[in-house]
């Protein structure tokens, strides 16, 4: 997509835009011959939904290509996921719903054991219990280093995410983590000349953090790798004219939505219930929604197919409290496939449905895979489906006379 | 396709893949209101298969772009047809299955008639009979230049492939063939200095191929054109990750096979059961086979529709024994389309097949081409069916968290 171009081309409108995503919301047949989740699952309103919408498949990242739920959200957010990598000591930080800025520079790191000698033993100090990991991570919290503030925020067991902040950083950087054991950690070295402070920063670090911990069991030290910053892209409200907010109760999708320039609205409860009363609250204050459903993927992954066809149900219950809203329109979709015979993501183009009052229905009165395929917007790559969003809100003007 | 972020996320698999291309599979009705030949054709195996299949149409380059041989079998393997271009010295040569190496220049010669004043009087030397441009052939063989050697296949008449090896070579040159009577052959020139030891040494070739020939009748000197070397394809170990294997009977499929990186095996006999024969034999060794039918190609170019059907109805009579082998990923498509009432390549988009346990069959339960039109493929850059073949095959890794 050509942003500035687009740009030039927006328009303001009064229009509201509803993007829900139901993550990993492309499945496939329990057994051959079968029905996916989507085409299992009872689903009245969004049925009646497709016989007035636009339908298709929206494929994350190209044909065969299978994403995570960072790259899948950055397509559907309009962004090419090839073209704006989010590094994974970014996407890690994303993850634990840290407000990472711009010029942060973001690593994954590992608590792990040493010896006297400074030799790696276990590189996930037996995978440190997560509590433990909270006390090694206040531990961090002391060091201080001139001119670069730094962010220690643990995941889960032994994996925490670190953050640097500062003027004059750059990500360019070797990583600390030899990535087998029997060996010292690496000093990180700057791989060009702006990366300089940064390196100096991080060694300087480590250095405390090695006295420190040094009488710490069983981690006794960390490990970095995975040095980077948040890509830029193009924000929503520059870009898109839009007033966005973002409806989600898992880190990750908070970060890219964040990422795009939304506004990330307070779920008091991490219930999908939760989520559809946080849009009702805030309907009159924004133009565009993003919601995030995350059961459907958790229980694709999980193998649950009846999981993933129930989670479907409960959304499609709350699809009459969508429309009431009487939003100019409504895109239901996923990030990617998540199909629970696979318990993986998958490369399968994912079920896209637009209404809007400018469609042309063509008879298809089911939301499903096989329904979607023979819908009037054929396949679509998921990074055009906001053109197709801002288009139907009547944001964007005509290009030439 | 990016190969290089591509290969990144190449893992290993044990999983099969079996490419069958059915040259110009594509095709158009015979009469107004008719069927096409693989509509016509009695195809109880393919439509069998057809049925759990995912359909849709491949297209080779592009909307309305008709491609030759190469270019189409180049897309199908996962390569843009025009931006890797095979020059035409380099398709004449592959197609006389020479193993042409990537530093030689290739280039389709001509034996010609000249006076007694080097006026060419014909270009093809009365399009000289194929027994005596073998015999002219072997006159050229005997020709020595330092630090190069030459290689001359004859074709077919009067036309034969020249290929020129040694170090330093470069393809930027001009050509020898005036392209009509009545002026001299001209002096081979290099377009940069790269191309400066190949233009020496060609001009030496044909002075003492002047000297040689200049008493033989009808054919007495010979024309260069279309100097070329070969295109660095991303190969299919490295970049696929494939051990892959090639079946086919003709020349240009063989050499187009060999430029992916493919191993061409030994094909006993010029039939189709005999190419059938030598994927089970050679089963266990390879995991990627592609295997080629030319005879549905050669029927449509000469408008012969009811051999075409029968081409394809042969075909369908072998599936069952290339399904009892049990690959894990099966393509069915062609290069292009040749539709027998053209008597010629065409633009039209190509059925395509694809099988595997992660297909969401759509109920077209018949292989043709309006059948394709409504699978759930829907249609498909040529150079894009790799990726879908690797990704059923379990061979592509997630793309981020």
């Amino acid at each position: 997509m050509d942003y500035e171009a687009l740009k030039k081309l927006i328009v303001p409108s009064e229009a509201k835009i509803v993007l829900l995503v139901m993550d990993g919301l492309g499945g496939l047949p329990h057994e051959p011959g079968g029905k996916t989740e989507l085409e299992t699952a009872f689903t009245p309103h969004l049925d009646a939904l497709a016989a007035k919408s636009d339908l298709g498949l929206s494929q994350p990242a190209g044909p065969g290509i299978t994403v995570g739920s960072g790259p899948g959200h950055q397509a559907i957010f309009g962004y090419d996921p090839f073209e704006y990598e989010i590094g994974r000591g970014a996407l890690e930080v994303l993850g634990v719903d840290f407000k990472l800025e711009h010029n942060d520079v973001a690593a994954r790191g590992n608590f792990c054991t040493v010896d006297a000698e400074g030799i790696i033993t276990d590189r996930r100090a037996g995978r440190l219990p997560t509590d433990l990991s909270w006390e090694m991570a206040a531990i961090l919290r002391t060091i201080k280093v001139d001119g670069v503030e730094f962010f220690i925020e643990p995941i889960k067991e032994h994996r925490f995410a670190f953050v640097m902040r500062g003027d004059g950083l750059s990500p360019a950087l070797t990583v600390t983590d030899p990535l087998k054991v029997g060996l010292r950690d690496l000093p990180v070295e700057a791989l060009n000349p702006e990366s300089e402070k940064a390196a100096r920063s991080i060694n300087e670090f480590i250095k405390q953090a090695r006295n420190l911990l040094a009488d710490k069991s069983p981690a006794n030290m960390i490990l970095l790798r995975g040095f980077a910053q948040l890509p830029d892209l193009p924000q929503y409200p520059e870009y898109f004219g839009l007033n966005p907010a973002a409806i989600a109760n898992n880190g990750m999708y908070k970060g890219v939505s964040r990422l795009a320039g939304m506004t990330v609205l307070d779920v008091p409860e991490d219930t999908i219930l939760s989520e559809f009363d946080t849009l009702e609250k805030y309907w009159n204050e924004y133009d565009y929604f993003f919601i995030h459903v995350k059961n459907t993927d958790t229980c694709g992954a999980d193998g649950d197919f009846e999981g993933k066809v129930q989670t479907i149900e409960e959304v499609d219950q709350l699809i009459p409290r969508l429309m009431a809203l009487n939003p100019d329109v409504v895109i239901v979709s996923g990030d990617h496939s998540t199909p629970a015979v696979m318990k993986s993501h998958s490369w399968h183009p994912v079920p896209l449905l637009l209404c809007s009052k400018f469609v042309r229905p063509d008879g298809v009165t089911e939301f499903g895979e096989r329904a979607c395929a023979k819908g009037n917007l054929g396949i679509v790559k998921a990074s055009d489906v906001i053109l197709l969003a801002l288009a139907n809100a009547g944001r964007i003007k005509k290009y030439g006379a």
